[in-house]
């Protein structure tokens, strides 16, 4: 069933699932990124890069122009798609709580699950960089929805009446956390991790006595916010 | 009622209420942390925190001998005291949830009553300086102590069953969520909002009924976590 926002996903530039196992671009985005979160983005080099994957400079530049364009297309594939489905959530209907809840459980599970470390992407200040400007604006249509869905839960008296502001901060930081602690442990069940981190977020957020919450997340296998199935 | 803890407190480098409130160096203080938070602790030069204050430059360097020793009075003033009283707290007895979330009240009311802008300290990847390693390490004793203070809440029972390194960088990233809202909306209460933001990492992680997360937050203001007062 391809709904109009299905396309729009199948659109995004970048998909992980689109790279073979052992295509080239998919090796240097890895260590790329893992060379970022150790070193910096400022302070990493494309011939770190190169050298990590086992390729020459010449054949890295290939693959991505330079070192900026690797970096955007970690955003690309770590952003696209959640702007898209937190876009929909924002806009659709039912309870705010549940739709929050299983953008989060979507989100989390889609990030975590990704070979990449994004925590230099995402916990450092490189979106102020004006060339990223574009990228920056992105993070701000994906926190635009989750404020307005926030405002929602808030106005149905399902969430506690605070400004959808800080909690849209507060969604954001403990997105931040659960890739920060994924990068250091890669181990970890990226599923449990996402559910846990959802019901931590709602649990703090909600006005439910802890019975109603589980009933509501106990729902969330037979609805569908993910775009991706 | 001065306990050994309260002595080291006061034995710290920096505390906001020794300067008065014309006092130069806390107005650089106030000026070069706004302009860290706008352009970034890189991008700042002297020359901009002096004209911001209406000084020269060599009546700032009278008050600190460079832009580090700025830094590192706003990493003192935010963290020294935030050391002694997370590592008091793990070592007291009593409930862990209860002395989690007193603390958690104490730290955000104390970070979000001084008038500085602390993100540019918390949420960019400054601390990965050499020549800042001391702060680095500091803390990291403050993350090891917030372990320890969860590590038997999970134990006693009280806390959810999750790695404690995870409930340490979400409440780290729930505490810069609340210094990235009070940088941006300098206006509100810090009271309530260090009251909200301790209810909402207690209600994510506690095993409670919201009924006894209630009683156990109604008993704060009989417990002192603090060695301010």
């Amino acid at each position: 069933m391809a709904s109009k926002a299905d396309q729009t996903i199948g659109a995004s530039d970048q998909n992980w699932d689109q790279f073979a196992p052992n295509d080239t671009r998919r090796r240097i985005l890895m260590e790329a990124s893992a060379l970022f979160r150790r070193h910096g983005y400022r302070a990493t080099s494309t011939r770190q890069i190169a050298a990590a994957v086992g390729i020459r400079q010449p054949s890295l530049f290939h693959h991505f122009a330079n070192k900026q364009a690797i970096l955007e297309a970690l955003f690309s594939l770590s952003l696209d798609n959640a702007v898209v489905v937190a876009e929909r959530t924002a806009n659709a209907s039912g309870s705010a709580a549940a739709r929050l809840h299983d953008y989060l459980v979507w989100d989390l599970e889609t990030l975590l699950s990704l070979p990449l470390s994004l925590s230099e992407l995402y916990s450092s200040d490189i979106l102020r960089a004006p060339e990223l400007a574009h990228w920056a604006a992105k993070l701000e249509s994906l926190y635009l929805a989750l404020e307005k869905l926030v405002r929602q839960g808030i106005e149905a008296g399902e969430f506690v009446a605070t400004d959808p502001v800080l909690i849209r901060i507060l969604i954001a930081n403990v997105t931040i956390a659960h890739i920060q602690y994924a990068d250091e442990r890669p181990d970890r069940d990226p599923k449990k991790l996402a559910r846990d981190g959802a019901r931590f977020v709602l649990a703090g957020l909600s006005n439910m006595q802890s019975a109603h919450l589980d009933e509501l997340i106990s729902g969330t296998r037979s609805r569908t916010v993910s775009g991706q199935t």
